[in-house]
């Protein structure tokens, strides 16, 4: 059994994690914290009374949940797991390590852009000691590198989305990609339990509300990853844009990307994406290649992943604009965050991807 | 008072149009009927029996509804509305007219596409006597032609809200649109009443289902509309492309429509979309250019339009991808259906837009 | 064209009042405001800044908002809404009367109780000089006192529905009410826009949440118009017990009354509630009694009073265990809030109870 | 391993059953097959192709699904799960037996009321062949008869949940129960998947409707369980009615049943539920007693049970109006059909209740 700690533990993603790693037969749970800092909430309770879908318990529901400390943390510890924002992550990953902490899977964003410039773009706030040896934790991108990391930047939810829908086309030839518009709809599981009041139920309920028309710090890490596996589009560069919004949806999340063909006028036709998705993911557990039509409703849905770590995806061809649609589709607080953390602790330590996350989707919820 | 009829009032959009006329302060009610050939349903009843949200009363209410009589309803009514599905307005809109029926607004697709190759590649099973003249009755293009129309196609829901958010493009100067992809986002009032599984709630809440990602049927309209502004892409033609996807929203849609730039060098920088757009739209009642964060939540959005007849448009310059990112929402039964459809008859008659169609948005709901 | 003024603008009974008085042909909006001592959010802005589902316009929509002043008010105003916390209206009601205004229309629960001890017990914070001569604003119960008050004491949204499910049993002869349990639904714009982590979507959507088993203020409006109206349970008193639940709606409530029936073992049958009913409200314009099956959804909804002024009823008796099913069903906003606030200040004026409160419900929504 | 089959396996109680048996490491799915009769959809099928939240797999997703064969369910199977129509498992749970099957578990209503005239009077096109020889498989009641029986009929949902906030009321002493109302809330998974306008997203989203205000099914074997304890009303039999409301939830249930308390006037004083409730499900591993305020939500909430085989309960004593307000929330999919089921079949093989139904909730969805 590797001993694990979930520092940053009081939020969605956090109680997540807790969900995840209480069900998982070769971690054990061992130490929980909250976010040094977060002022009046640092009153000590177990995990239990933290979250309300948790009852009271002898076994990890009775660990106590207090401010975190480092020392603490590394000698409890083999592998920590970090839920906070991208600041305190900045100082506790690093911090945990020295202090001996084995592996470090940090979910915030402050060490997923490798290059410091563009880093310091995004993330203006989120100042960090360059230079950072963080492996950029998507598995169907970086396996290898995983297998061998101390720190691992888990993937944004939306990024992680847009990233697999994308991927394959690295392997497309005899066209050009003329630009890439990826528009994202996400539930506000997304925002965190933050308090603002576009957050309250009133206010968010039933809305399509364009919180990112451009400029999502997503953007980054998407062009990072698919700039790494060479993609390029006809102006030599990588023109892509994305555009997010909120939508009426607690769990879950669904991008689209637009990429616009430019071809040589011979052989038009339809492209044969299906074959070239099933390919891709052939070996990967947790990306499906769905057939749009193949269940009672087109896909893909996040409806249909909830509670799984399922990236669905699935290609078309829109020959009357020659356009392709990618869509993507995912439990942005499982593949988009907790359970991708735990596919790439599995692949750090040697465990099958699915170790502790073999849970399929509930439907319908 | 100018006497007027709904033909297929037992639908959504029926439902609508009965709310919106029964508070007309100069159409008078005198007919409503539901669809020849609804089989089990003809049994005669009462519009307060048609609709659980109408109580019983002495006015409108007590009219009875029955199967389509044509002649009954040319005796009655000046003006009629037809809900009907594009088959059955197909053949009734020119027998109503025949039977000296005044005006006939059609809400179905039936007389939407004028071409008829186009007409018949889109709606094969709409068949229609042409020619056909029948103007497509979107205000904010085609006002001077309906003032003198006598069949009135009201638009597509989806399309008014596509075809606003581009129109002021064709005042554009010094640039090319290289390509447009739309993105549309509709709730579940927009597939009608009729039953299937994928309509069911448990199956419909907490979805983003892709159920058109290419091949929308509304395209063709919205193709039709651009070109008729003068719009082009720089390929020559109109290189456009439209996925539709189903959001957890009972009544409303979003549109984002995403055009490419292509551009001289020379003089780039954000274009002036804010006046641009104002200007467009300076003399139009029901179109408001919205100012992106300037409420509580960002906007548009189709929750801040609800119950009212107001499309609200938005466009942003994403200068990083040199994109174009325009934005529309509406209520879509009534901006996207009813009310447009009244509004098209109050010019019709020489009455102000807004009349019986100035009721604000009900928010939050 | 009476002067009227809305007093506490900002929150989502404020939004609502403007909408109604907007539209109403013998009201005219001539002062908005904040509440005082709001801290940082007195900023002044126009009506169309405060609320995202008004556009820009001429009209009332630049009117500016800006941190109540009782003077100006009174200058510019004959009758005044207060959509303020009680503290704050207990303070505002009498200086504004004391400064000339004529009506005020009080929506918070600071005047609704008429006996000094009883207020204390339920609001013990909000302290009012005795003694209080406000009328309780419920039209069905206090149609001739409504007429000439000065301040009218607008009623709770549950309370309305809980006491007009009731008010009829009053008639009831030959049989005695054993206890009284009341089970309220609610949705969100009932909590207000304050900022709790129970009010956001993430924690509040998908709910059945017990927020009251016992002790909900409402209760205590309720008992007094009930014995207003001289209802007594069997045990001599008003044996009566309130659980109320968050449900995942956003505007709507519905409320059922459970009556045990006493009463001698002669006479048994099923009692003809429908017609007690209908006599009792048969002069009502807003309160419609529902035939449980007349439409697509069984009734009393409040899906079916979106929007609009009205409340349903209807009654069941349950002859298995000789009891009542009372339920009621309303828009909290409208009926609930603001709608009923603008019908007794209607009847206070003279005018019809419909005068722009005629909307029909919005639906499906 | 032990080898089981589901049998009406399209529907939603269907898909959860094989959610379950598929992660469950003692049961083997090795048969699945849909309702004999079903007409057009006895296509055959692969559970992948079943249900949409299932992806191609080579293991228990390739299944073939046909229809119902007795005799080959029979030699696949030693324990079969029946997720059919009440009159379909009438017919298949005798014949199953019949043909060598050791367990069956029935999730319908055939085989729950024990007494053949009640049975009639609540299920009279459900003819059985008397008499029947089933165990009512709630395990809080009937432990040790499940341990035995051949034929499990697992409860309905609302009886579950009304049954276990009610159950330890039989260990009150010096006190009269007078009389019982339960007001049940219910989602759309409780309605299964037949088409039906009530059942429609756009219908069925934001109500809260009075479906079956009395005469629930349910009542029958809610009766029957607390007879069967000794509960009893001060009027020597059992005084108890249920209203049944449609509320805006996918899946989950909450039950309040309201109790009306007679005793002595001596002793009066907040009765010690909480220790009640515990000492009463000290040793069930799926009750949990909440403390109300003890997380985000006041509980108990369905929302905190999501996918997990919790019933969660509460007791509330309002001094006030002498009620005991019981309230009860559980996963209508899980405890209310499926994981009891599970939960029932593992205490008839001896195993621990909890193999295969150890997931934590899902929170939030």
């Amino acid at each position: 059994m590797i001993e694990v700690g979930v520092v940053g533990a009081s939020g969605f993603v956090g109680g997540e994690l807790l969900r995840l790693l209480a069900g998982h037969p070769e971690f054990a749970l061992r130490y929980v914290s909250r976010s040094v800092g977060a002022g009046s909430t640092t009153v000590a309770c177990t995990v239990a009374e933290l979250h309300p879908q948790f009852g009271p318990g002898k076994g990890w529901q009775s660990l106590t949940v207090g401010p975190t400390r480092v020392e603490e943390a590394a000698q409890r510890c083999a592998a920590v797991f970090l839920a906070t924002p991208a600041e305190v992550s900045a100082e506790l990953a690093p911090a945990l390590l020295a202090a001996g902490v084995e592996v470090v899977v940090d979910l915030s964003p402050a060490f997923r852009i490798q290059n410091p410039a563009v880093h310091r773009r995004w993330y203006p706030k989120v100042a960090r000691t360059e230079p950072v040896e963080a492996v950029y934790g998507l598995p169907e991108l970086n396996r290898a590198a995983i297998r061998t990391a101390r720190l691992i930047a888990a993937p944004g939810c939306l990024a992680t989305a847009a990233i697999l829908s994308l991927l394959p086309l690295g392997e497309l030839t005899g066209i050009g990609l003329g630009s890439i518009t990826i528009d994202g709809k996400t539930g506000s599981t997304g925002s965190g339990n933050k308090l603002r009041e576009t957050g309250l139920h009133a206010v968010r309920s039933g809305v399509v509300s364009p919180y990112a028309p451009f400029g999502h710090r997503h953007t980054a890490e998407i062009r990072q990853a698919l700039r790494a596996r060479g993609l390029r589009t006809t102006d030599g560069g990588l023109r892509l844009g994305m555009s997010v919004y909120s939508v009426d949806l607690v769990r879950g999340l669904s991008v689209a990307a637009y990429v616009m063909i430019e071809r040589e006028a011979a052989g038009r036709g339809r492209l044969a994406l299906d074959e070239l998705y099933a390919h891709a993911y052939r070996d990967e557990p947790f990306v499906r290649v769905r057939d749009w039509r193949d269940g009672r409703v087109p896909m893909p849905d996040p409806k249909v992943t909830v509670g799984s770590n399922y990236c669905d995806v699935a290609a078309f061809h829109d020959t009357d604009a020659d356009r392709l649609v990618l869509v993507a589709a995912l439990d942005n607080l499982v593949k988009g965050a907790a359970g991708q953390a735990v596919q790439a602790c599995n692949i750090r330590y040697g465990f099958a991807d699915e170790l502790g996350l073999s849970a399929q989707p509930l439907y319908p919820v």
